[in-house]
């Protein structure tokens, strides 16, 4: 899979409010759709009507891959090719300024757009299908059974070629007006992260967890607050 | 304010992919605002292309409540009026079943459609922003400099009423194919939380974290893995 190092902003990609927190970077970029587990999508229908919904998608190279039930609205909407917005957002923090005004979120997001292509070859759904299964947990997809061909009929896939797209990133302690910082009130960040708890067996399953369930991180490399 | 203890659905607004998840109940409804940090907004332009972004918002009784700056595209699309569809999702945990394809998340959405309105009188305009202040860290708006005149300008605040409004959860353990439950393979629910780590000062602050920073928790009541 052939990855460029940067992507060329267009007028639709280009972001604009606080462009200092822009970024083009495909290693910037990968990080944090890797890192993600929800993104939100974004369709219109055709009286201009927006609709955003939760999915769980996966990255394979420069393709994003999403899936669905093959009779959900979205997914067909999305794999006739449709125009879409897909957004992952990863909450870093809480920042708590001196003043309302320069309260803020660290964060890091990503926002792709482009048009839907369902994938129709099997070979590429079920390999769609498993990059998916070990985005969420990597490791589990030679565990578990593979799609028989009902199920592959019954799940629709849709990819998104990653070219038009941008990250945004904000990072460290509130910036407050100058006179503020002689105020007597705490200021900082309070760090926020997607932390796993200790895995809850299913009642009917007597194995002990794999190392993926019992160690479950969604952020293997580090982190900035 | 007022609140319907029930949504009534609109065809718009009605979960039809798997219907059994759904809900239109407002305390459902609410809890699930009241606990989530960022919203997904989406809104359409002229072409039919959706961008999906990133916002922190809050709700007030039937109302919520989004910010941004005053010259910012999206706020000032939302203001005018547009056709807006805001999505918050939390995630709870990752659902490991025997089969890819029962593979899933546990988590709680709410999907808002509506139409914004900029908020143009100061006092709403004023309100509106501590309760995001204290949506974002409650008690902290008392103790921190609110906005003044130039700032207010500066900010664009857009509502949206809380009209066709669901909500969609899935929790529990993985539901398998029968045949799968002889499987050798560990199945479960892997919980996942946005969690905080201890606050981290800004260097330029002497004062002790308030205890809202020291515990800071997005879920106050009960959670279902």
């Amino acid at each position: 899979m052939s990855e460029t190092a940067t992507i060329e902003p267009t007028p639709r990609s280009k972001v604009r409010r606080r462009a200092g927190r822009a970024s083009y970077d495909r290693t910037v970029i990968d990080a944090i759709l890797d890192e993600g587990l929800v993104a939100h999508v974004g369709i219109c229908d055709g009286d201009g009507q927006p609709f955003v919904l939760p999915v769980v998608y996966a990255r394979d190279g420069d393709t994003l891959y999403l899936h669905g039930s093959a009779v959900s609205r979205l997914l067909g909407t999305l794999g006739s090719g449709a125009r879409m917005c897909l957004t992952v957002t990863l909450v870093d923090g809480v920042v708590l300024a001196r003043s309302a005004f320069h309260h803020s979120l660290n964060y890091r997001s990503v926002v792709a757009l482009g048009e839907g292509r369902l994938v129709v070859g099997e070979d590429e759904q079920r390999a769609a299908l498993l990059t998916i299964v070990e985005h969420v947990a990597a490791g589990r997809s030679s565990e578990i059974r593979g799609p028989h061909a009902k199920e592959l009929k019954a799940t629709a896939v849709v990819s998104l070629a990653l070219r038009e797209v941008s990250a945004k990133i904000r990072t460290g302690p509130p910036i407050d007006d100058a006179a503020d910082y002689q105020m007597d009130v705490w200021a900082g960040v309070v760090p926020l992260r997607l932390q796993a708890g200790d895995p809850i067996p299913d009642p009917r399953c007597q194995a002990e967890p794999p190392r993926y369930a019992r160690s479950y991180k969604r952020d293997a490399l580090s982190r900035v607050a």
